[in-house]
């Protein structure tokens, strides 16, 4: 045997061995990930950061995941295309952007007056939300799965106090999508702006009122300082945002490589939840520390009352159009009723007892 | 070049080969856990099952782990000492269990009038919870982490209605631990009695009241049968599990292992929240629908007003025994008041908008 032919046999059983290697899953994966959100944007980025560091942690470098935020890909609201048609394996963004796309996308983001966040996830993994939302989704190729939650959002930021439905007659908010239609409904101007314009509009009288989403990511905004009055909310008690997965990228995953996505994804968006909590509390404590002029307030019930009528009228005419529509409704209606009984015997109940009286 | 010399030469470049593959991580692990549940015991017992599929699934069968229940091992508190000593690597159990070996493990499982679940995971990962239960458990060579969320305990279950703080006056209930003491100050006969003979002794009259979970684990119990006065909760309003592990054998494993088996307990843990959420709001639509006689009260203002102040006398005579106590404690209050800031402005504002006046 020649020197040649031996080289050669160590050869094969070099490509062999690193055949074996690749069969136990040691191939190294690389994906992309294109997000709604700017570089380093506070908690919502983080969301994927930490999805990506997970994967990469647990596949043991096998797995890496490139983020690309919007200034790199340019398209914040391109995130359903991209991963539909496989130029990014995978997107960060919210369901209720891919309303034009397809109407049903709306509702697994947050429904006015609707669940809170444990509720919510109590829907997704026991009440049939992620089975639902795979039906909507299915067609398009992509997987959706919850992606963070913010907690509670606030009703917003306004420059004068809402003392009955006739203080919203004419008034120019910045508040998109279903809550601002429920807001025209009682005579409100609702428009949306884009976010680095929102303190200039505020404090040029474009607009007399503005939503954003919480002490969490507000503060940094500066509305408090042109805008005291801070209301609480009812708009989007849980928001949760989105991972999407393309479909075919998923499928020629190896198995476990597959396994450590969902679960780092899934972890990702409880943390997320917990981080929102974290500097809600800690910004909320800021803004009435260094900004006592802020005047926090909750709707009065005549104007709540008007908000949940013009709601659910037009829920019933959304649920009224599509059987895919009224199904999600449904699901959503009773599951809140069942869960929001126990909400309210057990965590509302406790805390009424600090200021019971 | 001789046959024999070729067969050594890919013999060599085999091994070279393996040794790769187990240079990556590929040998396998297994583990044993000790959990204080009997065999399938729900929600509890499943916390640590789903974290042990996670590791399973997400090592790609590389780490696996077996559970014995307390059926098997015999010492349903004795996973701290197992785990302590190496006889198992794992446990899973409640810190508050602890108390008799080391007094400040009591206060990472739940504080009477303490933090809600949500409030609770904030603190444990950015309030300085996780380091300050490291900071406990590191003399005794066990790392200790979140092991899944029960919500909000009931304050249990009552033949007769609480009117006043008068009728806790020899109530004999079971209640254990730091709960069963405030109820003491206020001249309460508090007992714990083991779970199988609760029931007896509640149909015997040998007790006349007693706390156990809340809708997701006293359904099963039958306590709703004989004892139809259902309060609402105070003494355990965000009951976190745990998971316990060796440190020297955590030391040992792979650094990817590492990571995984950390994130496959905190995603656990997690998950047992969501679980615990969906169950709860199922039985309890069970008992208001075929179990119509149970009453839903909460303690009136007195009553609660009383223990409060009693907890918070047992809680400074804690605190002046121990600077670590005191740490603790302090730290545990100055994060609930921040993040109660919050709850209140947001989930408790929302969830009162439902009923406002």
């Amino acid at each position: 045997m020649s020197k040649s032919m031996i080289i050669k046999a160590l050869l094969v059983a070099s490509v062999a061995f690193s055949g074996l290697v690749n069969a136990a899953g040691d191939e190294k994966v690389r994906w992309r990930l294109a997000e709604t959100w700017g570089p380093n944007f506070p908690i919502f980025g983080d969301a994927p950061k930490n999805m990506a560091k997970l994967v990469k942690e647990l596949s043991n470098g096998r797995f890496t995941i490139r983020i690309d935020s919007a200034n790199k890909h340019k398209s914040a609201f391109g995130i359903f295309d991209f991963v539909k048609n496989g130029q990014y394996q995978m997107g960060h963004s919210a369901s209720y952007y891919w309303k034009g796309k397809d109407f049903n996308t709306m509702f697994f983001t947050t429904v006015p007056f609707g669940m809170t966040t444990s509720e919510q996830y109590a829907w997704f993994y026991h009440g049939g939300g992620m089975e639902l939302m795979k039906s909507v989704y299915d067609k398009y190729g992509i997987m959706s799965f919850p992606g963070g939650n913010t907690g509670n959002q606030m009703g917003g930021w306004f420059r004068k106090e809402i003392n009955s439905v006739e203080d919203l007659q004419g008034l120019k908010m910045r508040i998109p999508g279903f809550a601002g239609e429920v807001l025209a409904k009682l005579g409100a101007k609702p428009t949306n702006i884009p976010s680095g314009e929102l303190y200039t509009a505020l404090e040029r009288n474009t607009i007399d009122a503005l939503e954003w989403v919480g002490p969490s990511l507000d503060l940094r905004m500066g509305f408090h300082k042109i805008a005291p009055y801070y209301y609480t909310g009812w708009h989007e008690p849980a928001t949760e945002l989105q991972f999407m997965v393309n479909q075919k990228a998923y499928d020629k995953l190896p198995e476990d490589l597959q396994k450590i996505l969902v679960a780092a994804m899934k972890l990702a968006a409880y943390d997320m939840y917990t981080q929102s909590t974290h500097e809600s509390g800690k910004n909320l404590a800021t803004i009435r520390k260094d900004f006592p002029n802020v005047k926090m307030r909750t709707f009065p019930k005549p104007v709540m009352d008007a908000i949940k009528v013009a709601n659910s009228e037009l829920l019933a005419e959304f649920a009224s159009k599509d059987p895919k529509t009224q199904e999600i409704l449904d699901s959503i209606k009773s599951y809140q009723e069942q869960a929001r009984a126990w909400t309210d015997f057990s965590d509302r109940a406790y805390l009424d007892s600090f200021s019971a009286k």
